[in-house]
């Protein structure tokens, strides 16, 4: 328990500058060796893996001399530094990454443990699922990813000890997205009303730096599949892909198809308000019936189905009346009954997400 | 990790024996060496510790010729018994049994982990607190007491995930009395209304066996104040027991004294209705300022202040609105800003307690 482990992180955009400066504060860190951005690279020398890289001041060791700079490594290149260190060593991916996630197998058959809220590893082809997993027995390390639903939110911890103390998870339900979350909260509230168009709740989330640079890769709801797969084969269902389901994009067909330059995500946005109708209707459509309408994952295990899209629900459910950017999941189980297990709150934003990956963190040091 | 883990059980009620199921149904499940109940003690063999007791079969294997039956172990002989074992063990305490807990530091010390809903150990006195968490240091054994508040529900893992992260806890909130929950939300309910007497939905609470055999051991307060005690020492204060902070008793002063012998508890549910009038006041008071009453408990950390007793919370509040008898905990930090981290659902029940013991169980044989 007390052999030094070694930690490599990769990524220090909002997440990875969270986690460092969460990292600096733990009181009995791992040596961090290993600091990778997309250009440039920052290593404790071979072979002693010393001095370790101060995570409180990594921003100025780049002019530390005793450390060792380089350019761009490749994950075999960061799996063979990480796995020669003298002792076990764990990965961070703060990236979103696919090429990195499809290099997880590698790293944990050399028994490199990965942390991180990198969605693509869990939520892409089901055999990538699989190996990581596989290799995972095989190097015996761990994987954990906490953060790649709900960010800071115990959701994947709740599921998991629900799975493995034998309780029968019937339904998972809940709204997965911070950006849609606040889209439909401010577009149709609960109690109040609202007359914004659609088009402008879009053009004032991506001003608040809400949506991601260009907003249809939230309103393709891709990003809600793709934890609603994870969250689908953890409660024990083999889901292929994330688009092996039906998702309901908020992008309009016409649009659908401008390019995803600035010039293509400008021309989105001016076009946008010509569809304002349609939401609208979607809208008093649902107020006609007493309801408000929500973007919404579900998991119904029975069934084997997941669904991404629209849905209606009383103003006085849960759903309805969440606040903000905040996310809601409800667990539907067995033991539970009617009254579901629900978890809430902020399910994005760089300390929250950071705080999943530091737990973690400490959670793999104590079993390594 | 392969080397071979037992386990003893105290208790077989409720928890206990939901426990015990679960734990049949494990993939890997640690040996089971000892089952306590009050007067009977049945073991495995010393100094083999062979056969262990099946688990799933744990009413019958007393016939088991091959096991050892005994009169009731004191907790000292059950941990030296425990500390022979061959291997590293663990104590699952389902019990709610003050001497028991009060000798936890002697288990540890022995390097016996302990896991347990029990929460006199970490409700009583603050020098047992202190007591217990340098005894597992010492022993090197761990202790998980995730079912000593909100039962499986995620609620000290999410506190010390907060705090170990370096967030800044400012304030827990909540209902944390599955039966207080029961009583408020059905004698003011938030949405429609009830004309029930307070002393009649007590009398329905313990009908249906949601309350204590003596609904006096609910309606004091104590065993939220405990619960809150635990949080509150979690979120870094030092509290000295949990009557060091005011608790607001639903019991009236008149019948306070009234024995707690069966004859005692007859003439307490007799004579309540003659102050059905003092909670009519209370509910009718709330209802004036469109509010309902709840029974709380809060942590204010900056202030170094808990509370326990009514409040009124608007009717469109997740307090106002929680259904049957959830519990419902919401964590105020820094990080998580304005909108806190909340978690919703059954706080109690045999099922759902013995989860929370039983994901305890796996983390601790991770970590072992």
């Amino acid at each position: 328990m007390s052999a030094p482990i070694y930690l490599g992180v990769i990524g220090v955009g909002g997440v990875g500058t969270a986690f460092l400066s969460q990292l600096a504060r733990l009181p009995n860190p791992p040596k961090l060796i290993l600091i990778a951005r997309s250009s440039q690279t920052l290593l404790s020398p071979t072979p002693s893996y010393s001095p370790a890289i101060p995570a409180a001041d990594w921003k100025t060791a780049i002019e530390t001399p005793s450390l060792t700079k380089s350019g761009a490594l490749t994950p075999d290149e960061i799996a063979a530094y990480l796995s020669s260190a003298p002792g076990r060593s764990i990965l961070v991916d703060n990236t979103s990454d696919p090429v990195l996630a499809g290099s997880y197998p590698v790293f944990l058959r050399k028994g490199i443990s990965i942390v991180t809220p990198n969605k693509k590893g869990f939520s892409s082809d089901l055999s990538l699922w699989k190996d990581i997993f596989a290799s995972a027995t095989e190097g015996k390390a761990l994987v954990y990813h906490e953060s790649t639903v709900g960010a800071g939110l115990p959701v994947l911890s709740t599921l998991k000890d629900l799975v493995a103390t034998g309780d029968e998870v019937t339904r998972i339900e809940g709204v997965f997205s911070g950006t849609l979350s606040f889209l439909f909260n401010t577009f149709a509230p609960a109690s109040g009303s609202s007359s914004a168009k659609w088009s402008e709740v879009v053009a004032q989330a991506k001003d608040l730096g809400y949506t991601e640079p260009d907003p249809r890769d939230d309103l393709n709801g891709m990003d809600v599949a793709r934890k609603l797969t994870i969250l689908a084969r953890i409660a024990g269902l083999d889901v292929q892909s994330p688009d092996s389901f039906p998702i309901e994009s908020l992008i309009p067909d016409e649009l659908a198809s401008l390019p995803s330059s600035s010039d293509g995500i400008a021309q989105f946005m001016t076009r946008l308000p010509e569809f304002d109708g349609q939401m609208t209707a979607i809208k008093e459509g649902a107020e006609k019936a007493g309801k408000v309408v929500r973007y919404v994952g579900s998991v119904d295990v029975g069934k084997k189905e997941v669904r991404v899209g629209l849905q209606q629900f009383n103003k006085d459910s849960a759903i309805a009346g969440l606040k903000g950017s905040d996310n809601i999941i409800s667990f539907y189980t067995r033991r539970y009954g009617s009254n579901p297990l629900i978890v809430q709150g902020a399910g994005a934003g760089g300390d929250v997400t950071a705080m999943g990956v530091t737990a973690d963190l400490i959670k793999v040091l104590e079993r390594l």
